[in-house]
């Protein structure tokens, strides 16, 4: 993997004086025309040994390109803030939005290779960390991010030259402490981690550039060049024309006839004054839970999606009046912001996980990927089609961090629906509830249905299973939703 | 201040059946014509002693309105995050966009009230930020802001039989810690200083409301109705019809004809070969700076404004081409985006405040409202005066949490002006940098100049003083700047 990067690659100066300012202006140029059509963000990730010139490269490229686009963002100690949250939701805070560039000096390899280099992290776990990598690169790819990864190689020997050279000028020894050594001393273990790393993350679509960095020329005009060709290639393809996306066709039809909607015993129900008890006593469960000292280490995350007037909002107001309200936060998903657009889709989720400790309810969520933007034809057959994995992996990442993920889908028949819309239309307190777009969707009943089978199939996991609601009795479907979530959070304290 | 709320005030139980539903479902309604109209925010200010029955408000309110278009905020430890700004920063971030509500269990009051009543804190700095209260609040309802003050009394003796009855309950128990016992034997101390804190902040905009907490029927008619009240009259509030804003007359002109940007020597100039070994020097002066252990407990905050072609650009590239590029960052401010157009205007500048130990360069800023807002009548009269004081009261916050802030006008004269634009226009390079817009603005020459002069007189402060940069020769401006920068970090290192 670094047999070409241990050649003593070198550019002269004379090459250097004739090439940097063309390839510096080209650059410029390429990064105001992303600017200007905002259609996708450029990410660079740095990479790589000590003494290698990571530094350097970053502050040149800063000085040949805008900086004021560029954001870069080093790898610092973890915030409190950071810490209560997955690894990767620093990472997801700094991405750059459509436009503009994120230089990341220090990524997400950085903490697997090092811990993997110093013994403290086992292979396995290694291994399932960088199959994440590729899986989240791949969907920052596939949402239309650049991604362009350098790894900073140098010999063993010229590594040590380096160090040392760095040691010796008054001015750049500051660079050198002892944590730099520890690691030349641990160099041939730190490569093997390291190919091992850059192996299986240099897919297709986020392939690793390996630049030696010996000599400070050569490694400024092969990253310069990298970037341009990378970043022109883009900007110039010719966008095939686009066709409006057409919905699917309905799934195909269930041999026996059984479907998982259909399945539903929707004739469940709860005498009303079996209600008041049971609620007030699941309430105060609830509430007994959230105050429990071990939930400090955990937290919740609720999500409600269901068939319109299935009584998503009646039953969150069940949970929340539970709580206390110094503790959850309900989001309600509307269409994303401007600011939300410029971003991969599950950014403006992500920016709603809450700390430990809390308790956030999403009404409807991340799943409108799969219902409402494939019914309706939003989102591409292909674009919905990978949002299942897509949204399996953001939910393994909460889940493997502690966090109680409960997703629950709201059933009712399409009579129930029909007597509820009338009912709403009748009374003027509820009419604003009720629109045009509740009609339109009914129309779409089977499209809708199909397309929560195959959610519910492809996204109901160990860490995040769906909880299907028989809803057409609301006081049986309140009482359902309030016992799993005690269920639920007494399993994970 | 607080007689009335000692009188034992109480609701029968069948006023209150009578009453409660008809008031919830009013606000309700009210809540949701925010909602739609999203003209403004409601914030909900929670404060007073223990016992008085905060929380159960606070839930309640969550429970008669909509509780997915309110957020909660209970005053928690601070973050790292926040600890390494200003302590107003927190709130900022936790601001309702327009069309939504914020309650705060525990809000600016909270910190100097307790630090005051346990005599940690002496009565000037007290005094001093109440005043800075007035002023933040003035600032949010100018802004738009509806915001409601609730202060929860009990008297000494229906506390202590509060907290007793509390304690002696298995479910409340817990509410009643040795904090709590301890606040009541300051209670004389606590009441006093309240009193003091509400006569000093209860303005004719942000008024508080002082509601008895004993009677739980009362607390709730009495919240509720309120906000109701408060709510309706903003949302039925016949807006005058909107006058398109005229630009403001120029200025009286002085009378002996000297003025501010009049006076700079524009001829100032530096030699070519001086300034290479200058600007290299200022550059390594501003990096060892930078590098200074003290370093990480300030952080700076470098504001750039100018006339057009003035060089602002090529200033801030020669600052942080003498950064590394982990420590900046580099704020171009466009128009706001659709979610900082929710919020107050300073808002969408909190946002990028950096923590202690970073650099941040904003290219053009804050101060755009008292230049292109008011000759473009962007803003009102009204709005661009008060912004003086705005922004003094916001560079203080940052001043006074050991932020360098450094803020630069670079000034050309109008010849100069004209002859890079004509540059500009002949470099096919650098067509892109001018536009129609830059010639409309070079027609309003003298209003942007009399906005200047005012600016610099309202704005130049002790904490945050302005730099005049002669900026006709760009490589003196540029090491003016530099110098400037480095003179500032010194003194505050």
């Amino acid at each position: 993997m670094f047999e070409s990067a241990e050649l003593g690659h070198a550019v002269d100066k004379e090459t250097y004086k004739v090439e940097a300012p063309t390839l510096r202006n080209a650059l410029l140029q390429a990064q105001l025309e992303l600017l200007e059509k905002g259609t996708f963000p450029l990410l660079i990730l740095i990479a790589g040994v000590d003494g290698a010139g990571k530094g350097e490269t970053v502050n040149l490229l800063n000085e040949w390109m805008d900086p004021r686009h560029i954001a870069t963002h080093a790898l610092g100690e973890l915030s409190d803030e950071e810490r209560d949250r997955p690894p990767i939701w620093r990472f997801w805070r700094q991405l750059p939005p459509k436009g503009k560039s994120g230089i990341f000096f220090g990524s997400w390899y950085t903490e697997p290779i090092v811990c993997r280099a110093y013994g403290t992290q086992r292979g396995a776990k290694f291994d399932r960390q960088l199959e994440e990598v590729v899986r989240f690169e791949r969907m920052l790819v596939h949402e239309g991010a650049l991604i362009l990864k350098f790894w900073f190689h140098l010999s063993k020997e010229h590594q040590k030259k380096r160090l040392k050279s760095l040691e010796k000028n008054a001015l750049t020894r500051w660079r050198v402490t002892e944590r730099e050594w520890k690691n030349f001393d641990n160099y041939d273990a730190f490569r093997s981690v390291s190919e091992r790393a850059l192996r299986a993350t240099s897919t297709a679509e986020a392939p690793w550039t390996v630049v030696e960095g010996y000599d400070e020329r050569f490694r400024a005009l092969t990253v310069g060049s990298t970037i341009l060709r990378a970043l022109r290639r883009r900007l110039d393809e010719v966008k095939p024309e686009e066709h409006k996306a057409e919905p699917p066709p309905r799934g195909t039809p269930s041999i026996d006839g059984k479907h998982l909607t259909g399945s539903l015993d929707l004739s469940l129900s709860v005498p009303k004054k079996d209600y008041r008890k049971e609620l007030e006593k699941l309430q105060g469960r609830l509430n007994m839970l959230t105050r429990d000292p071990g939930f400090k280490k955990i937290g919740v995350i609720a999500v409600f999606e269901g068939v319109d007037a299935a009584g998503k909002g009646g039953a969150i107001r069940r949970i929340s009046a539970g709580l206390d309200a110094r503790h959850y936060r309900i989001i309600p998903i509307a269409a994303p912001t401007e600011e939300e657009k410029g971003q991969p889709y599950l950014w403006r989720f992500w920016r709603h996980i809450p700390r430990k400790g809390h308790f956030t309810i999403f009404d409807r969520s991340w799943y409108g990927r799969v219902l409402v933007e494939r019914v309706e034809a939003y989102a591409s057959e292909a674009d919905w089609r990978r949002a299942y994995s897509e949204i399996n992996d953001f939910e393994e990442q909460l889940g493997r961090h502690g966090m109680v993920v409960a997703k629950f889908w709201l059933q009712i028949s399409k009579e129930e629906q029909l007597r509820r819309f009338e009912e709403r239309q009748k009374i003027e307190f509820k009419q604003f509830k009720i629109t045009e777009e509740d009609w339109r969707n009914r129309e779409k009943w089977d499209l809708y249905d199909d397309a929560v089978c195959d959610m519910v199939d492809r996204t109901s996991t160990d860490i995040a299973p769906w909880t299907m609601i028989e809803a057409n009795d609301k006081l049986y479907a309140r009482l359902k939703v309030l016992r799993t979530l005690c269920e639920r959070i007494e399993n994970a304290l």
